[in-house]
C-alpha cells in the first residue's frame, strides 16, 4: 500500500481488499461493549479541516480514538491559516510538533496532494473540493461488497449532481475498479464537461435519464444536492431537480426491491431524496455511517500502524 | 432507573438517592490527584450541542474523561444540521457511528424525549429549551442535601424569571418530590401561564413578594436573568428587576446566615444577585460547580456502566 | 520553581536550566514512536482561550496528552464569558470542576496574574495581550541553546514591531537573564515608549539600523507583523516595513551563514520575512515548533507532577 490515502488511484485491486478485510474486524469491535484496540497507542493523529465537517471528522476522531491514538481537531476558523500563512507553512507547523500522521479536508481539488509531496507522514484526503474524497468512496463499496457480495458485474446507477461531487468522482473509480458496471446519471447541465471520453477510458456509462437506468440497477447511490457549491445560473430549480432526478416514491417503485440504496448524507430529505426511499428497508444509509468508522480505522491501521510499532523511528 | 434521563420525572424517590450515593463516590475520586476511575473504558460518549454552553458540556466531558470514556464534542455549529438535515437523521447518523450514550443540548422544549424515543442507546438530557435540565436539578439538589442533610420540610425559595427557566422547572420538580416545601417567586410578567394549578397539583407555592419569602428559607436558588431569551416588551428593566427581585446586599441580610444560597451560573453580577451575596460565606455556587462534574459521573456510570460491562451487546 | 508561570521574571537561571534539561528528555519522547508517559495520568488541564490561537493551544494540548493528561479545551466563543459573567467567575467555575491546571490566553496584558491570584492551582500564561508569552520564550531560548551551545555573550537581534510584541517582552527577558548580548530593531514608530530606561536597566541594545546589527548577530529573532494589534495611523506601510526592516534576500546575504534565523509563526512571507530567509537552511522555525511541545512538556510536568503524584492532594 502507498504512503497516502489521497485518491483511489493510489490503492491497487489487492489494496482494496486488505482494507476491507480489516475493516470487517474493526466492524467487529465496534460491536463490543469495549471498543479499543491498543493498536495506535502513543500515536498523534491530526484532523486538520479547512472545510466543516463535522460527519467525517468524528468519524475519523471516533476511530482514532478506538485505536487508541491521540487524536487532536483543528478547524482552520480561528487557525493561522486566516492570519494570512500559507498552506505550507500551515502543514509543515503542524507536522513539526511531531505527528504521526495527518488527516485534511480542503476546498481547494488537489490541496492533498501538494500537502502530501511536503510531508513524511502519510497525509489522508478527507476530501479536497471537488476531487476526491478516498475514505467515502471505500465505505460505499464496502457497504455495498457486505449487501451484495462481490461487485463483478454489478450494475450500480449513481445519480445527482455529478459535476460538483468529490463522492461520485471516486466513487465511480472505486467501482470500476472493483469490477462494477457503473451508469453515472445527471442532468445535462450538471454532467461534468469532458465526461464523454473520460468514461470512454474508464469503462462506465453515462445518461440523463434515470427512469430508464433505475429498473436495471443492483443498486443506486443518490448525491447529495450541494446548493453551496452552485455557481452560476444554470442549475434547475429544486422542484425541477426532484421532478426530473430525485428518487421519489414513484422512482422507488422502479427499483428492484432489494436493490440497496446509498446517500453520502446529509440528505435533503423532499429534494433528491424522499423520506420513503430514505426510510425503506434497502436504504442503506446509516449502514453506510458504521462502515465509515470501521473503512476509517482500517486506513489509520493500515497507514499508522505496522513495521514502526514500538520503536523508534 | 430507567434507559434514558430526559426528565426528572424518570427519577423515583430511589433513583435519586442512588445516583447521590454514586456521585459522593465520585466526589471523592474528585479530590484525588489521580482522577480516573476505569467504569467506562473503551465507551463513547457524545456531547451533541445544538445551542453553546461551555459550562454543562465541560461538566459532561470532564465527567466522562474521569470515567475513562472516549467523549466526542459535536456542535451544531458547521454541522450537518446546518445544512439542512433533519433533527432525526443527524442523530440516528451520529448513532450509527456506534456510539454509547448520547449528551444533548438542544433550544427546543422536548427535543430530548424525541431523540430518545428514535434511538436504543441512553440519551441524557442537558437542557432542551425552556422545558428541562435533570442534571442541573440533581446538583442542585445533591449540594443542598450535603449542606442540609434531608430536604424533608425544607424551605426552599426560588426566585427569578420563572417562565423562561428550565432549571425552575426541572428544580422544583425534584426538591418536591424529595419533601422539600418549595416557594417560587417572580415579577407576576415572569410568572409561568397556569402556574396556579401547576403548582397547587405539585404542591409548591407562588409569591410575588420575595422579600417575606427570604426570612424563612432555609435556602434560596436564585435564577439567571437570561436576556437572550427575552421577548416581548413585558420584561422588567434591569434596574427594576435588581431593585424588585435581585438578591441585593439588603435581601442578603434578610436570609438566615447559614441559608446556602445557589445560582445555576453564569451569574449577572449586579443584577439578580449582587456580590457580596455570590462571594458570601453561604454562597454554594462553586459546591454547585464540583457537585455537578460528581452527578454527571454518576449519571453515565448509572445509564452506561453495568451489566454489559466488558461483554458483547 | 514558583507555582505559576505566568512571566520570564518567575524563573531564576536555575530553573530555566531544569525546564531546558526535562524539555531535551521530553524531546526524546517526541522522536519515539509511542509517544506517551504516564507522568500525568489521572490530571486534567483546561485550555482556557479567550482568543483564538490553534497554534499554541495544539501544542499544548499534545503537550499534555503525552504525560497521559486529560486536556479539555474551552475557547471563549460561546463561552460564559461572552454571556456577561465576570473573568474571576469565569475563571472560579472553571477551576472547581476539579482540575489540576489551567492554561490560558487572554488579550488583556496582566490577565493571567490576575487569574493566578483568585486560583490555588497552577497557572500557565499562554500569551497576555502585548505583555508575556513565557513559554514561547522558554521554547526560543531552547531551541538558540540547542543550536548555539550556551547563550553567554552571544549577540542576539530581535527585529520588528516591538511594541505589540509579547513575544519580544519575554524574549528579551529570558535572552539577557542567560547572558546574550540582546539588540532590539524596530522602526522608530514601533519602538515601545520608554524602552530607554528599560533597555538601561535591563542591559539590552536598541537600534533603528536592522543592516548594521545583522552582520554582527549570532542568531535572529523575526516577529511577525501583527495587523490585527495596529491601531492609530503611525505604522508603515507593508511595503516601506518589507523596505526598511524585513529579513530581504538582500540582508539575509548581511547575516553569518550558520546564525540561526527565528520567527514564531505565523508568517507572513514577503512581509517581514522573505521565503529565502524562512526555508533557508539557518532557518530553525520548524525547530521552534517541535521545542515548543517539549517545552511545553516540561513545563507542565515540571508545576502539576511531582510530590503529590498518585496521593490524594
Amino acid at each position: 500500500m502507498k504512503k497516502h490515502l489521497l485518491s483511489i488511484d493510489d490503492l491497487s485491486v489487492d489494496d482494496i481488499g486488505a482494507l476491507f478485510e480489516t475493516a470487517a474486524e474493526m466492524h467487529d469491535v465496534q460491536r463490543r461493549a469495549v471498543k479499543k484496540l491498543p493498536a495506535l497507542r502513543g500515536r498523534t493523529v491530526i484532523n486538520l479541516f479547512f472545510e466543516d465537517s463535522t460527519r467525517t471528522r468524528s468519524s475519523f476522531e471516533i476511530a482514532g480514538k478506538w485505536l487508541s491514538a491521540d487524536v487532536i481537531n483543528i478547524s482552520a476558523k480561528g487557525s493561522s491559516a486566516s492570519k494570512g500563512e500559507s498552506l505550507r507553512d500551515t502543514v509543515l507547523t503542524v507536522t513539526a510538533m511531531g505527528i504521526d500522521g495527518l488527516v485534511m479536508r480542503h476546498s481547494a481539488s488537489g490541496a492533498a496532494h501538494q500537502v502530501a509531496g511536503w510531508l513524511d507522514i502519510p497525509v489522508i484526503n478527507a476530501g479536497d473540493g471537488m476531487h476526491e474524497h478516498p475514505t467515502q468512496a471505500l465505505l460505499d463499496a464496502y457497504t455495498l461488497q457486505r449487501k451484495l457480495g462481490s461487485l463483478e458485474g454489478r450494475k450500480i446507477a449513481i445519480v445527482g449532481d455529478l459535476t460538483h461531487s468529490r463522492v461520485f468522482r471516486s466513487g465511480v473509480k472505486i467501482l470500476t475498479k472493483l469490477g462494477a458496471d457503473v451508469t453515472v446519471v445527471a442532468p445535462p447541465t450538471l454532467m461534468p464537461s469532458g465526461i464523454a471520453s473520460w468514461s470512454k477510458d474508464a469503462g462506465f456509462a453515462t445518461s440523463y435519464d434515470v427512469d430508464s437506468v433505475l429498473p436495471e440497477a443492483d443498486a443506486v447511490m443518490m448525491l447529495r444536492v450541494q446548493k453551496e457549491r452552485m455557481s452560476g445560473g444554470y442549475f434547475p430549480t429544486a422542484r425541477e431537480y426532484t421532478v426530473g432526478y430525485g428518487l421519489t416514491r414513484d422512482r422507488l417503485a422502479l427499483l428492484k426491491p432489494d436493490a440497496p440504496i446509498l446517500h453520502p448524507g446529509p440528505m435533503n430529505r423532499g429534494l433528491e431524496i424522499a423520506a420513503d426511499a430514505a426510510d425503506a428497508a434497502q436504504s442503506v444509509v446509516l449502514d453506510q455511517v458504521s462502515s465509515g468508522v470501521a473503512i476509517r480505522m482500517s486506513v489509520l491501521y493500515h497507514l499508522l500502524a505496522g513495521p514502526n510499532e514500538g520503536e523508534a523511528k
